[in-house]
């Protein structure tokens, strides 16, 4: 009964269910089920589980649920195992088009559109006719989960246009196919960028988007499902590096692992707050009555981090959007004098609060001040440079947001504040 | 030829170019454009651009590119409209029909499924024949842009299964819709919550999804495009959060919004630095010879930063992704052997540091790791609490990353650190 009852479960709702179980009672389940289900589940499972439950399988039980894949799940599970095993498990899937078709995919880099392509879809040759193509789609369709659109191609298998299937069955019978297709379409090419595919299918609203060569032959297809993960990663790891998490982790991943994602940043933390401390045990020797100055060293701390991250998160968004022209000196220019603003702002609090609160003297709230106003302006300029320069290197902005700016503003923030302090009060 | 040109280009790329030019500039290429093309250029434009170009048409005109819209679209743009004039436009819409589904789209919730969902769908009788389907289906279909899956309803209008054209293309003419229905549809509550809808429709992968009021009569669907915006919104929200930017803005706007955006977190960073120096002021009278420990304020000051935000961060995307069950204790043990782990390494290397690089006594370099390695697992716990907590009182928990978990952990760090001094060091 047991069985019955799990047949009912959609498969992303049994595997929620086994990424919580232990593994002995997720392959009990996983016997149970039959096996299309099985294999949908092992694609919706937790990639370290997945490795687990595949780990208990034999390379024939693989195979058997990689035949029920379509293509592009199909190569992304024999990806995951271990080199020495994938050759045995493509071996022995029985059906030869699909072993060539998932052989091709495991070729191209996960990170773009060959990587997140399947080969599932519904051509039509532009000399077909409207009922000769219905029949032939009644064909191709059975492979094919859901029909978005149809690419037509020409004879050298070339993307030409497209055609909806509301547009078939509104077209007369007769009609050919070249005299109906749509021949604005949307493609993306097979080695572009996996983020690049999903701005392109967000902007322009689509569903489904067919994959060429560089010489416009058809490859696949990438289905929007595919592409909003793929936006949900990105988002999650753009979040994560803000926070200063190096690797792919989630809150109920092991310590180890946990402790692994974020020592790293804590230690360069550390290494920043190390330095701090030598630049100030450089300048206390001669501060002398000016003592005070390292009450504020908190305050100038903060400001500092926190202007950082905020001007380095736009950056980075406005990268990822593409809503940044790339030219660096205007957007340098904005913060400088959005530093101005937020810099007086603050630095006229801070002197108040300061002399009349604190009780500080006249001109030591004053350096605070102007130390206060030059710190934001500079962590607002190093927030918007680093991220800007890291993206012109290829390197991925948003490796710069979170304790990296912060520790270095932290460093850069607190010298500045002496060297501000020494030049006026004179010690 | 400008116009000839301009037609060949994709709405969503005009709305791009008209995004960066002035006003008057955006308002004759507007005019140039044929009716279908403006409206839906109108609803790709940034939504400040937007404003500004409906105040310099006529509700005529306005009613007449809404026309043309979506219902969805149609909705969000007159409920952007200064409410005067919303139902001078709303008057102004010939099409009676489209007119009373605006309306009452207008009714919904903007954050809700209501709020998202578009009227124009297709959707069958369980009495119809697969013949009589396909001619109704033909008509129908002209309204609507895409057909993603047929909604089959019984006579009280109330869901009860789907059809894909696909089915119906391959099911026998005569056949009843009854007989090939599937009846497992996914669907969601009008008033259910947006972000809701779009962990719904990622979860079971679905370019489609109907929605029902609470006797489940058929009102609408939502269509995984307009999700993919919500996914993306939401997840520039959390970033922002993060990053201490409390309005939606963008690299570029106004530098006025975005220090409105901006500003009050400094502030809040600001109040927390003073504290800080509130707490080292009265800890100096005291400290005597120890007057070292203030040299590494900098140090625990990061530390305890880093270690919040990045125990947050987790934490509020756990929540997200509905990974965390609701267990806090289970959580914060967790948070806590964490903390202890990173805690121990940091505090072991930071103890070397200071005694044989820095030269600090042995009894105040073994106080700074007693402090850090007490201020970790503080952090990590005051980063895990917060953000459950204030999720279960059904506030956003992003709010509670960035500055917030930074500035309390600042304060909190510091009052620690100075706290087990005077105890180890008894001054
Ligand atoms: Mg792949
Ligand atoms: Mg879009
Ligand atoms: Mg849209
Ligand atoms: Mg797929
Ligand atoms: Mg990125
Ligand atoms: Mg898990
Ligand atoms: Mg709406
Ligand atoms: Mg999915
Ligand atoms: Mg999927
Ligand atoms: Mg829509
Ligand atoms: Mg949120
Ligand atoms: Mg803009
Ligand atoms: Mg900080």
């Amino acid at each position: 009964e047991l069985q019955r009852l799990l047949n009912e479960f959609h498969y992303a709702d049994i595997a929620e269910i086994l990424d919580e179980v232990n593994l002995e009672e997720a392959m009990y389940v996983i016997k149970l089920l039959d096996s299309e289900t099985t294999s949908e589940v092992l694609m919706e499972l937790d990639e370290d589980n997945r490795e687990k439950v595949l780990k208990n399988l034999s390379n024939k039980e693989i195979a058997d649920e990689i035949q029920e894949l379509d293509t592009d799940d199909a190569a992304d599970i024999i990806a995951e195992l271990p080199e020495e095993r994938q050759a045995e498990v493509i071996s022995q899937i029985a059906d030869e088009e699909h072993k060539a078709e998932i052989t091709e995919l495991l070729a191209y880099d996960e990170d773009t559109a060959g990587g997140l392509m399947a080969k599932e879809l519904v051509k039509v040759y532009e000399t077909w006719t409207v009922a000769g193509c219905l029949r032939r789609i009644r064909a191709q369709a059975k492979d094919v989960r859901r029909v978005h659109s149809i690419y037509v191609v020409n004879k050298q298998n070339k993307l030409v246009g497209r055609l909806s299937l509301k547009d078939l069955i509104v077209a007369k019978s007769e009609q050919k196919i070249a005299d109906i297709y749509i021949t604005s379409v949307d493609y993306v090419k097979v080695d572009e960028d996996a983020v690049e595919v999903a701005r392109v299918m967000q902007k322009y609203d689509l569903e489904a988007i067919p994959v060429v060569d560089e010489n416009m032959v058809l490859l696949g297809r990438i289905t929007i499902d595919d592409i909003v993960d793929v936006i949900r990663d990105e988002a999650d790891k753009d979040y994560q590096l803000a926070a200063g998490i190096s690797r792919d982790v989630e809150a109920d991943d092991s310590i180890w692992k946990l402790t692994l994602a974020r020592l790293p940043w804590l230690l360069i933390g550390m290494f920043g707050g190390l330095g701090a401390a030598s630049i100030i045990e450089y300048f206390n020797e001669s501060m002398g009555a000016f003592i005070v100055l390292l009450s504020f060293v908190p305050l100038i701390q903060a400001t500092a981090g926190n202007v950082g991250v905020q001007s380095s998160a736009i950056i980075v968004q406005g990268l990822a959007n593409d809503s940044i022209d790339g030219n660096i000196l205007k957007q340098l220019l904005k913060e400088f004098l959005l530093g101005l603003v937020n810099g007086f702002a603050i630095a006229l609090i801070g002197l108040l609060i300061t002399h009349f609160v604190f009780g500080t003297p006249y001109i030591v709230s004053i350096t605070i001040a102007i130390a206060l106003i030059t710190v934001i302006v500079m962590a607002a300029l190093i927030g918007t440079f680093i991220p800007i320069f890291l993206n012109k290197r290829g390197i991925d902005p948003a490796v710069a947001t979170g304790p990296f700016i912060t520790t270095s503003n932290d460093v850069f923030g607190i010298l500045t504040y002496f060297l501000i302090a020494k030049i006026i009060l004179g010690f």
